[in-house]
């Protein structure tokens, strides 16, 4: 499947990164989440190209475009957001929560580029950096430990992208039985209770109720009830000694 | 600050992990977000503790429990969940898109423990594994690259957890500019205009009504208010020869 276009419009820079293993790994989770245009800025170590990090990835870092300064590698985009563990850095720029921040992103991203920002594994983007931005976005670490792993950001931050929250809820789920199939497991446990003499024959009216609510309150699913029939159908055969019913 | 009750209810469960730094990384994400309590299950090298990649997190690797079967490891949980990048194990069970999944994980950490587990590097969790799973969470990846890095996908598995929609919107800006102070540009502004002969002396009147617009359209900050009077008061000085005016 082709990328979307507005995926297609993200750049995401790395600047001034000091492993390179960091730089495969910020590949790899674009490409997990389909975004494929990797840009950076004076990396520390300039075989980046060949980490092993990058699975499933090598194409998207043999295609990364590498730029000597900030102010390049984002000169086409419309909207510069930087990344910062930081809280509070005197408030020089609007900060915002990545789950907010990613909204703004993808708008923008219907008709612009933007870039997001990314600074080294040690000193995070430098003020300098951060002057090329319109606004900084952060990861909610808790403070006890806000820095996070290079590679570990740039796949929370891409997550929030494509997250999609009215998708989230078509998942494949197992069909439910229906009340017959329910109530024939039922019978045939009951059938395996008397069986067995778990049944006490005076209170076999209150024992039905009871059993009834209990096999009622294991939400069969459909697919598992001639597994369950077949079970109940052998202990009571087995039990009685009897030939199992139909 | 202490970790919230709900986060102490969660184990993240590390299966069959090969490389100790993946270890270490799934332990600073779990820092990074605030849940501490990992557990690792026949790890691949024993010396996993001292991973270097586990910054900030030393405590909690020291800490981790380790366990020979997963039914051991997940044996206080009352909700079992597994990770999985594959889309159709033949549907042997659930499969939730991560959105989706991670908000029944956390109802059911409101009262009780739950385990996520996640398998292998190479192969993930196995069939084994699988079966003491409820049901399969997957990370919303891209069919040509659906498999992650083990810390990558711990640390978006995480995010999700504690990702707050409404807490979101709840950043820090910039105060705006009032009225008031954005009329003081404009006239600083056309007296810089005039002086340095921008303005056409006979279409002051309509000049005067573009600027005005021109001056709103930049959203201006409060904060940023004297600096640009400052900054216009100077240029006016130098290009009239004139005193600036208060």
């Amino acid at each position: 499947m082709p990328v979307p276009a507005e995926f297609d419009r993200l750049r995401v820079v790395l600047v001034a990164t000091r492993n390179p293993l960091n730089i495969g790994a910020a590949a790899r989770a674009m490409s997990n989440f389909g975004f494929l245009r990797l840009r950076v800025v004076i990396p520390y170590e300039a075989a980046f190209r060949e980490a092993r990090s990058a699975v499933g990835a090598s194409a998207l870092l043999s295609n990364a475009e590498e730029y000597k300064s900030v102010a390049e590698a984002v000169a086409d985009c419309t909207l510069v957001v930087g990344t910062t563990a930081v809280r509070h850095r005197e408030l020089q720029h609007p900060l915002r929560r990545l789950e907010y921040g990613a909204r703004l992103i993808r708008k923008q991203l219907g008709s612009n580029r933007v870039a997001l920002l990314f600074g080294s594994e040690k000193f995070g983007l430098s003020n300098q950096d951060l002057s090329h931005c319109h606004w900084l976005v952060r990861i909610p670490t808790r403070e006890e430990n806000i820095s996070m792993n290079l590679g570990q950001a740039v796949a929370v931050c891409l997550y929030e992208l494509v997250r999609d929250a009215k998708a989230a809820q078509q998942w494949e789920k197992l069909e439910p039985a229906t009340a017959g199939e329910v109530e024939r497991i039922t019978v045939m446990l009951l059938d395996a209770l008397r069986a067995s003499g778990y049944v006490n024959p005076r209170r076999t009216a209150s024992t039905e109720k009871n059993v009834r609510r209990l096999v009622r309150r294991l939400n069969l699913p459909a697919r598992d009830i001639e597994v369950w029939l077949g079970i109940l159908r052998q202990i009571t055969w087995k039990v009685s000694g009897e030939e199992p019913a139909g």
